[in-house]
């Protein structure tokens, strides 16, 4: 027997999507995103949410581009960091003590020291309500060696991602493999 | 130094969403998607995007409704099956052993057997290019007592979500706790 809880955004996982952008000066700017996902297999695109009042929406309605970057465990405390103080206030980066470096292919800066990185431009908007829908088209992923394998697959458990849970407001490391996708319910099948 | 790896659908972690609907004689389906994420938090409204072929995609524009259920890793094998078959050919609730339970606001079946369970009216579509994006209005979150805190707050680690990676295409479980939101990063702020 199921309690009904009301209407409130409860979905595990979420993810931990650090966001960058530049504003109007060409300063850097990186935010904490937890309402996102990938939306679209081709073109690739990536899906991020925000609120009208943060500064990363105005980078974005001006230079329609942005990069989402994977933060591994240890970097747990400028992910939170980023999600604390608008780029409003403070240089981020800078406060970070994290490289902001220009996007290959996007005017948007990726984070340097951070092993996954997207660049994406803005493909399409769409307002919701609070929040604001933004579809990015991945243009490139940027991935450090290490964190990828023989074949060059981007490893999930190298990577060590956080796993944000919108609940408890927690961040949550990765367990174990526990089994093959298109494969483990063949048995069913 | 990073290495360029193209335009690719590349972010962890992703969710593994079991999506409900109903077909046009009432017979429940359930899907399994990974390309999905909460996107608005007032109205509170989670994404999913599915391909044109998909037998939910037809279900979803006919009934303007359906659930996200999210499975523990004892579903695993249900998880993964929901995404090999399409419910076209088959009963993949009856195959799976599962009960479609009619949901109490819409008119989509949830599982009654996951712990976590959202009902959505459709909010607004999306077309991107391979995958249409679908945004339902989350109109109540059904949770299994044992999943709830003593204040009622759902927990990820009772819950055991399943996170997907797709690069290797896999399954994880959630790992440790690792620190609060809005708090670890204080330190650098």
């Amino acid at each position: 027997m199921k309690k009904s809880l009301g209407p409130k955004t409860i979905v595990f996982p979420t993810p931990v999507f650090i966001v960058g952008t530049y504003d109007k000066e060409g300063r850097a700017n990186a935010m904490n995103v937890a309402w996102g996902g990938i939306c679209c297999s081709s073109p690739p695109c990536v899906a991020i949410s925000l609120r009208r009042a943060t500064y990363t929406y105005g980078n974005i309605v001006e230079n329609k581009a942005f990069t989402v970057n994977i933060p591994t465990e240890n970097f747990i405390k400028e992910a939170d960091y980023f999600g604390i103080v608008s780029g409003k206030k403070e240089d981020k980066f800078a406060k970070a003590k994290l490289t902001p470096k220009k996007g290959e292919y996007v005017y948007a800066p990726y984070v340097e020291e951070f092993p996954l990185c997207l660049e994406c431009k803005l493909h399409s908007t769409l307002e919701i309500g609070l929040h604001t829908l933004f579809i990015g088209e991945i243009l490139d992923v940027k991935a450090e060696k290490d964190i990828l394998d023989q074949e060059e697959v981007c490893r999930i458990e190298k990577v060590k991602p956080l796993i944000f849970s919108p609940t408890d407001i927690a961040y949550y490391g990765l367990g174990q493999h526990l089994g093959q996708a298109f494969s483990i319910g063949k048995e069913i099948a």
